[in-house]
This record gives structure tokens, sequence and C-alpha cells, in this order.
């Protein structure tokens, strides 16, 4: 995965025309889209490849199943043209290894723990050793939240030079250049962008809020 | 949800007419139609409603993303037609209460423990505080494995009259008729189904197997 403007958007829009408007008003100023299944649902599987020809895609199917269905997915997720794939290690380090085996060139990112208050019931705890099956099963990198910034470098020790994703900047209370100091590779921006009236603009800012907070390192 | 035959159809097939031929095949045998991810990033969403043309449809989409998150797939999935979702409780209890709220009429079944080996790392030594939290959130059932049938019975006593169902059938090891003897309300079935050269006859052997450990209770 680059990482020129350490951005990734989190496409969270269900309609179809608008998702691709937003997706081509700043594919350049993000190192990679993220969708989720709602905008699949509400559309269809051809739009993971629509939108991996403006950007790389970034399938946040947050997979969490039997070693073949986790399989099986992921080779749809790359037969659909997509770059990354978020899976959960919760079911299982053979689930988690089936993943990453079957992802070949695509990325696949291991959630940590959630930036939702739910989040710390079950997944926070269990953050460092999720972290650990994601260096163990040859992930790409992991998913830890902005909105808790002192786990994201509890992380980073823990998976060394592997990618960090964060998201929970924005709309869920997290700081770009907060996330970005404490060791985040990429910022999951989300509404920010999407959810105002000029989404270039809102992108442009929020990249050189992360460029500032980089060049400070 | 319909207690006939207790027998649901896990369709894991990814193969569009292959899945339609087989549902239109057993549709009569089965109380539901389970189908995963797998089978609609191969084809689309449409599938859904297709098959909810046969029989009721449960999509097993193990959801597990932030309250907003889950609450938009469930909408999506109600949407397309089906008549139940699985849904994950780790991601927390905020997660949870917005996927059956969301659901309305459609059945939420929440994940106790998970049928194979890596299932026994983190959601088995959790599977009765999942087994609760199905209950407090008003959930229509859960889903216990019938490879570990003495979990079925310790699943039965915290969710009360809640649906139990029950998969790892056939293939994964486990006995349809020692799943209903130890309280499961319906058996899910796939590769001994589909995966049979002649799967109405194999729908047919294994419902009267049901039948019969359900005479005997």
């Amino acid at each position: 995965m680059k990482k020129n403007t350490r951005m990734v958007l989190a496409l969270d829009e269900t309609d179809e025309s608008r998702a691709l408007k937003i997706a081509d008003e700043v594919a350049d100023l993000v190192d990679a889209i993220k969708i989720n299944w709602p905008l699949v649902l509400s559309t269809s599987p051809e739009m993971i490849t629509r939108l991996s020809h403006l950007c790389p895609v970034i399938c946040d199917f947050k997979i969490a199943d039997i070693p073949n269905t986790d399989r099986l997915i992921v080779e749809q997720v790359r037969r659909r043209g997509a770059s990354g794939v978020i899976v959960h290690a919760f079911t299982g380090s053979d689930s988690l290894s089936a993943a990453v085996k079957a992802a070949e060139d695509l990325d696949v990112f291991v959630v940590t723990e959630m930036s939702h208050p739910g989040g710390r019931e079950f997944t926070a705890p269990l953050a460092e050793r999720f972290a650990g099956m994601a260096v163990e099963a040859g992930a790409a990198g992991v998913i830890a939240p902005a909105t808790r910034p002192e786990s994201i470098a509890r992380v980073r020790n823990i998976v060394g030079d592997l990618l960090i994703l964060t998201p929970g900047v924005g709309a869920q209370g997290g700081s770009a250049s907060d996330a970005i100091s404490m060791g985040a590779d990429h910022v999951i921006v989300g509404r920010s962008i999407y959810g105002s009236p000029m989404p270039r603009e809102a992108a442009e800012k929020l990249a050189k809020e992360i460029r500032q907070a980089a060049q400070a390192l």
C-alpha cells in the first residue's frame, strides 16, 4: 500500500451515484478508499471493481467466520479487484491464517480493537494478542483506533513494521495528527470528508494536518 | 421462523445456477436456506431476493462492526427480502442492540461459539456470556455448534425459549439427532446436502433422522 497522503477515505455511503462522485472527487488525495458491506448490499459487488479503477480499494468486511468461509470471501474480494481486506482475529488463528493465505497480493489488515464504546467489552482487552496474531499470520497490517491513541503506541511495539491504519478520526472524536504522532501509518477518515458539503476541501485540510504531523515525527 | 422439518440448508455454493438448482430441489424439505457472503460476492445481493421467493432466507453474514454499520447492514438485508440474519456479539452489546433494533420483523441470531477448532480460542470461553447478551438484546435465537453438543444444553439453560440453530452437522462431524436431543430447534446442514450427487435424497434422509430424534424427546 502506498504511503503518500497517509489518508484513507471511509466511503460509508449507500447511494451509488453519490459514492462514485465523492470517490472521484478525492481519489488523488487519498492512498485508498475503504468500503463496507452496506455499500455492496445497496448496490452490487461490482462497486468494488468500479471504485478500484479510481483508487486502491480496501474492503472493510470484518470477516469473522470459519477458515473455509474466510478463504472464500477473500478470494471473491480479490477477484473483484480490491487491494486490501479487513479481517477479525477473534474467530481464531486458523481462520486468520486461511484469510492471509488466500489473499496472495491482497493486503490483509487485522482488527486489534474497535473504536466504539462496545469495543471495550471484548476486543480492547485482547488488542495486543490480536496484534501478535497479525504478525504471526503474515498480515500486511492492523487496525487500531484513534479514539484511544495510547493503544496505537502499544500496538506499534508489537507489530514492528506492519502498517497501522487508524479509524475513529473526526466524527468519532479522534485527532488525525495525534494518531500519526502515536505511530499510525494511515488515518481513516469518513464523515468528515463524505459528509462535508465540500468533500475535496475537507480532504485537503486533513491531508495538510497529517502532512504536518508526519513532518514533526 | 417455522419449525416443520427443523432443518436449515447452508447453501455454501458460489455458482449461481447450481445454487438456485439445489435451493429449488430441497426448498420444501427445509425451514430456511442459510447463505453467506461468498455467494453474494460471486453473484449479487439480488440472490437474497431470488432465493427468498423459494424459501425463507437467513443471511449468515456474521456481522461484527460498530453499531451504525451493524444497523446499516441489517437494514439492507431486510430490504433484500431475507427472513433472518446472523450477528456476532463480541463487538459489544451496543452493536448487538443496534442490529436487533434495526431488524424489525427480521429474526436476529447471535453466534455463541463457533464450530471450527479456532472457535475454542476466543468464542467458546465466552459462549454463555454471548447467549445472555442475545436474551438481553431481544434476539430471536442463537447459533451453537453441533460439534460440541454439551454446549447446546448449556446454552439452552440460558436462552430459555429462544431458538437454537446448530451448524457443524455432517461434514464437520456433528450428528443431527444428537443436536436435536441436546435441545437444538434447527439443525443446519450444508455439504451433506449440496455436496451430494442427489441433494433431495440426502435432505430426505436427514429430515427423517431429525424427525425421529424429535419424536424421542
